[in-house]
Protein backbone atom coordinates (compact mmCIF):
# COMPACT_ATOMS: atom_id res chain seq x y z
CA UNK A 1 0.00 0.00 0.00
CA UNK A 2 1.12 3.68 -0.95
CA UNK A 3 2.51 5.28 2.24
CA UNK A 4 0.82 8.32 1.74
CA UNK A 5 -2.50 6.16 1.84
CA UNK A 6 -0.86 4.76 5.09
CA UNK A 7 -0.87 8.10 6.50
CA UNK A 8 -4.22 8.65 5.65
CA UNK A 9 -5.62 5.51 7.52
CA UNK A 10 -3.39 5.86 10.67
CA UNK A 11 -4.95 9.48 10.63
CA UNK A 12 -8.56 8.50 10.02
CA UNK A 13 -7.72 5.47 12.72
CA UNK A 14 -6.53 8.33 15.56
CA UNK A 15 -9.57 11.20 14.84
CA UNK A 16 -11.78 8.01 15.04
CA UNK A 17 -10.72 6.23 18.57
CA UNK A 18 -10.04 9.61 20.23
CA UNK A 19 -13.16 10.51 21.20
CA UNK A 20 -13.45 7.09 22.95
CA UNK A 21 -11.60 8.15 26.34
CA UNK A 22 -13.54 11.10 26.52
CA UNK A 23 -16.82 8.70 26.37
CA UNK A 24 -15.15 6.30 28.93
CA UNK A 25 -14.72 9.19 31.40
CA UNK A 26 -18.02 10.80 31.03
CA UNK A 27 -19.70 7.63 31.52
CA UNK A 28 -17.51 6.72 34.52
CA UNK A 29 -17.60 10.44 36.16
CA UNK A 30 -21.34 11.51 34.72
CA UNK A 31 -19.67 15.18 35.02
CA UNK A 32 -20.15 17.39 32.12
CA UNK A 33 -20.17 20.50 33.09
CA UNK A 34 -16.79 21.57 30.91
CA UNK A 35 -17.51 19.95 28.39
CA UNK A 36 -19.35 21.89 25.68
CA UNK A 37 -22.82 21.39 24.59
CA UNK A 38 -22.65 23.80 21.20
CA UNK A 39 -19.45 21.48 20.32
CA UNK A 40 -20.71 18.63 20.38
CA UNK A 41 -24.09 19.53 18.94
CA UNK A 42 -22.51 21.54 15.81
CA UNK A 43 -20.06 17.86 15.41
CA UNK A 44 -22.39 15.23 15.87
CA UNK A 45 -24.61 17.47 12.53
CA UNK A 46 -21.01 17.16 11.16
CA UNK A 47 -20.23 13.94 11.40
CA UNK A 48 -23.46 12.65 10.30
CA UNK A 49 -22.98 15.08 7.31
CA UNK A 50 -19.68 13.56 6.44
CA UNK A 51 -21.36 9.86 6.95
CA UNK A 52 -23.98 10.53 4.47
CA UNK A 53 -21.37 12.34 1.88
CA UNK A 54 -19.51 8.82 2.40
CA UNK A 55 -22.85 6.92 1.68
CA UNK A 56 -23.40 8.88 -1.28
CA UNK A 57 -19.53 8.58 -2.95
CA UNK A 58 -19.44 4.76 -2.20
CA UNK A 59 -16.21 5.41 0.15
CA UNK A 60 -16.14 2.97 3.02
CA UNK A 61 -13.41 4.38 4.56
CA UNK A 62 -15.41 8.04 5.07
CA UNK A 63 -18.40 5.53 6.15
CA UNK A 64 -16.44 3.52 8.65
CA UNK A 65 -14.59 6.23 10.40
CA UNK A 66 -17.80 8.74 10.61
CA UNK A 67 -20.21 5.83 11.60
CA UNK A 68 -18.01 5.29 15.09
CA UNK A 69 -16.99 8.69 15.51
CA UNK A 70 -21.21 9.30 15.28
CA UNK A 71 -21.80 6.51 18.00
CA UNK A 72 -19.16 7.81 20.60
CA UNK A 73 -19.99 11.44 20.05
CA UNK A 74 -23.55 10.58 20.19
CA UNK A 75 -23.09 8.67 23.58
CA UNK A 76 -20.78 11.64 25.08
CA UNK A 77 -23.84 14.60 23.39
CA UNK A 78 -26.43 12.95 25.06
CA UNK A 79 -24.84 12.31 28.70
CA UNK A 80 -24.15 16.40 28.78
CA UNK A 81 -27.99 16.47 27.62
CA UNK A 82 -28.67 14.34 30.54
CA UNK A 83 -26.10 15.75 33.14
CA UNK A 84 -26.77 19.04 32.52
CA UNK B 1 -21.21 22.95 -7.32
CA UNK B 2 -22.76 19.75 -7.25
CA UNK B 3 -24.75 18.82 -4.15
CA UNK B 4 -22.95 16.23 -2.75
CA UNK B 5 -19.51 18.40 -3.45
CA UNK B 6 -21.91 21.09 -1.69
CA UNK B 7 -22.50 18.60 0.96
CA UNK B 8 -19.50 17.50 1.88
CA UNK B 9 -17.72 21.15 1.84
CA UNK B 10 -20.96 21.92 4.56
CA UNK B 11 -19.99 18.66 6.81
CA UNK B 12 -15.97 19.98 7.04
CA UNK B 13 -16.87 23.35 7.63
CA UNK B 14 -19.26 22.13 10.40
CA UNK B 15 -16.65 19.61 11.97
CA UNK B 16 -14.09 22.58 11.77
CA UNK B 17 -15.96 24.95 13.57
CA UNK B 18 -17.48 22.55 16.36
CA UNK B 19 -14.58 22.96 18.57
CA UNK B 20 -14.39 27.14 18.65
CA UNK B 21 -17.57 26.83 21.63
CA UNK B 22 -15.22 24.36 23.59
CA UNK B 23 -12.29 26.77 22.98
CA UNK B 24 -14.53 29.62 24.07
CA UNK B 25 -16.05 28.13 26.86
CA UNK B 26 -12.50 26.67 28.69
CA UNK B 27 -10.66 30.42 27.65
CA UNK B 28 -13.14 31.65 29.93
CA UNK B 29 -13.98 29.20 32.88
CA UNK B 30 -10.64 27.95 33.18
CA UNK B 31 -12.44 24.57 33.92
CA UNK B 32 -10.79 21.42 32.68
CA UNK B 33 -11.38 18.91 34.49
CA UNK B 34 -14.59 16.92 32.60
CA UNK B 35 -12.19 16.96 29.23
CA UNK B 36 -10.29 14.02 28.44
CA UNK B 37 -6.71 14.70 28.29
CA UNK B 38 -6.18 11.39 26.33
CA UNK B 39 -9.01 12.45 23.48
CA UNK B 40 -7.01 15.53 22.53
CA UNK B 41 -3.60 13.81 22.52
CA UNK B 42 -4.89 11.32 20.25
CA UNK B 43 -7.35 14.11 18.31
CA UNK B 44 -4.27 16.82 17.64
CA UNK B 45 -1.97 14.19 16.82
CA UNK B 46 -4.57 12.51 14.21
CA UNK B 47 -5.01 16.07 13.01
CA UNK B 48 -1.71 17.20 12.79
CA UNK B 49 -1.48 13.30 10.46
CA UNK B 50 -4.48 14.80 8.46
CA UNK B 51 -2.72 17.74 7.52
CA UNK B 52 0.48 16.33 6.90
CA UNK B 53 -2.09 14.03 4.47
CA UNK B 54 -3.38 16.75 2.72
CA UNK B 55 -0.22 18.64 2.20
CA UNK B 56 1.10 15.43 0.51
CA UNK B 57 -1.66 14.44 -1.78
CA UNK B 58 -1.38 18.63 -2.23
CA UNK B 59 -5.73 18.88 -0.99
CA UNK B 60 -6.58 22.34 -0.35
CA UNK B 61 -10.02 21.58 1.57
CA UNK B 62 -8.03 18.73 4.02
CA UNK B 63 -5.61 21.16 4.61
CA UNK B 64 -7.63 24.13 5.09
CA UNK B 65 -10.22 21.89 7.65
CA UNK B 66 -7.34 20.41 10.08
CA UNK B 67 -5.10 23.29 9.26
CA UNK B 68 -7.79 25.46 11.13
CA UNK B 69 -9.26 22.39 13.60
CA UNK B 70 -5.64 21.80 14.85
CA UNK B 71 -5.27 25.37 16.11
CA UNK B 72 -8.92 24.97 17.82
CA UNK B 73 -7.25 21.29 19.51
CA UNK B 74 -3.70 22.46 19.92
CA UNK B 75 -5.38 25.29 22.22
CA UNK B 76 -7.92 23.34 23.97
CA UNK B 77 -4.92 21.04 24.65
CA UNK B 78 -2.73 23.64 26.21
CA UNK B 79 -5.43 24.81 28.37
CA UNK B 80 -6.29 21.05 29.90
CA UNK B 81 -2.12 20.67 30.27
CA UNK B 82 -2.12 24.40 32.16
CA UNK B 83 -5.08 23.57 34.40
CA UNK B 84 -4.46 20.49 35.29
Amino acid sequence: MNPVTILGLVAATLTTLAFLPQAVKTIKTKHTKDLSLGMYCVLTIGIFLWLLYGILIGDIPIILANGITLLFCLTILSLIIRYK
